[in-house]
């Protein structure tokens, strides 16, 4: 089994309770990642709901995760035909740290219409992009190939574009096929887009996380953006876009976070 | 007692429980308006929780609401300084139709940086916009007043436009002034910007909805603006901008919602 498959695995020791263990692998400075700790607690929805695939998943960070055996605390909350809904709870030492609420499905059987009305994103291809300048100590950084567009990497470096965005590819360094869960890790993956305004400041505390996801990806690396409209008194929002290898919007997201200027 | 705040307002029965009454009034299509509910199930953090303002509420709308009694279940999940958490079950006849998990904060204290990386709308003064052309039996339409961009409402009688996008103004047909909790309703309000591709088609039924608050509005009606960027296999987002009279930014909101063509 990979690293990310083997590292958001879960035990079901109970009727609607799994335990799991956040390891410290997946870390932002010493902090679990949200989308990491979102795709494990996705794995224990994904256990308990007759639907296989997120649609949505909804995450509020009460309290930042530490790396060490988690339980997640599954409710059932509609099984329906074409999808069903639950929540989970994450508690370290009793202490809930995050609730997510998800939608489930089945992504191969949606249908209907599909229509794009956003202008494209300017990712660069793949090769002409470059990778992440991150700190070793970010251990997230060694399990997630993160390459940007090579105008925007200053922003990471001290120079600030003022861009608001960060775009270029993902993928994972295990080598793992990309599944629908893994697309909640990517959604919050990249360094917030507001750091092109301030340079990286540093932790910007996720409070609230949606993912929504559109459709399986093809094998392959994705192609991602993300963006900072709106900076209001110390709150922002990010939204991100992932596309698979060939083009398919693959999820949306957007998050509320805080921010403080250092 | 203005009607949205009598007709979102709640008794304690318990502890942690609150009751309500879902009333016709707000109904499109005759089913009651996710916005409305939102607002209604978070007057039950509002009581429960230390502070008093919305700062993001998320919404999964499991089963369509009916007019008629609700029941309020409050769980606090967090009490903190500056911020708390809680969640709330809406259930009619002991079933489960709507779960919100929310922060709440003391908006005023809000303080940090602002910077703002977004184009403004092109919203047109108020008296050149034109009120919305719904039919009479969509009772929400008598509670809140809707203008919108005059080029855009060719949509809404069977012209779509193509833009992806409804703008204009809005506020309480009662003329109560906007508080934060009717943001919530507003953020709901305007028809799906789909519309704009398809004309108006039927029920789009939201199944999450997020609404991140970003400040009192100053009295007076609202700005906002409304768009889908992206509908993949009968799956969209809406994602609502609103700002107070003064253009400042109030709340913003992304929705998942289902769309069929008739």
């Amino acid at each position: 089994m990979l690293k990310f498959c083997r590292e958001t695995a879960l035990e079901q020791v109970a009727e609607n309770h799994w335990q799991g263990h956040i390891t410290p692998d997946w870390s932002i400075a010493g902090v679990p990642n949200g989308g990491y700790i979102m795709a494990l607690g996705a794995r224990a929805l994904q256990a308990a709901l007759p639907h296989s695939d997120p649609l949505t998943v909804s995450a509020h960070y009460l309290v930042p995760a530490q790396p060490g055996p988690v339980d997640c605390q599954v409710e059932v909350l509609r099984r329906g035909g074409s999808s069903s809904h639950g929540c989970v709870r994450l508690l370290q030492n009793g202490e809930l740290k995050v609730l997510l609420v998800a939608v489930f499905t089945d992504l191969a059987k949606l249908q209907g219409e599909s229509r794009i009305n956003a202008a494209r994103p300017d990712i660069k291809p793949y090769d002409d992009c470059v990778p992440l300048p991150l700190p070793d100590e970010f251990t997230f950084s060694r399990q997630v190939i993160q390459r940007v567009n090579p105008e925007q990497v200053q922003s990471l470096a001290g120079k600030p574009s003022g861009a608001g965005c960060l775009s270029g590819w993902t993928e994972l360094a295990d080598g793992a096929t990309t599944d629908p869960l893994s697309l909640l890790l990517f959604a919050d993956s990249f360094p917030p887009p507001v750091f092109s305004f301030y340079g990286p400041t540093g932790w910007v505390p996720t409070l609230e996380l949606t993912v929504q996801v559109r459709g399986k990806p093809a094998p392959g690396p994705l192609q991602c953006h993300f963006e900072t409209g709106y900076l209001t008194n110390g709150v922002l929002e990010e939204d991100g876009y992932l596309w698979d290898c060939d083009g398919h919007l693959v999820a949306i997201s957007r998050q509320m976070a805080k921010f403080r200027l250092p």
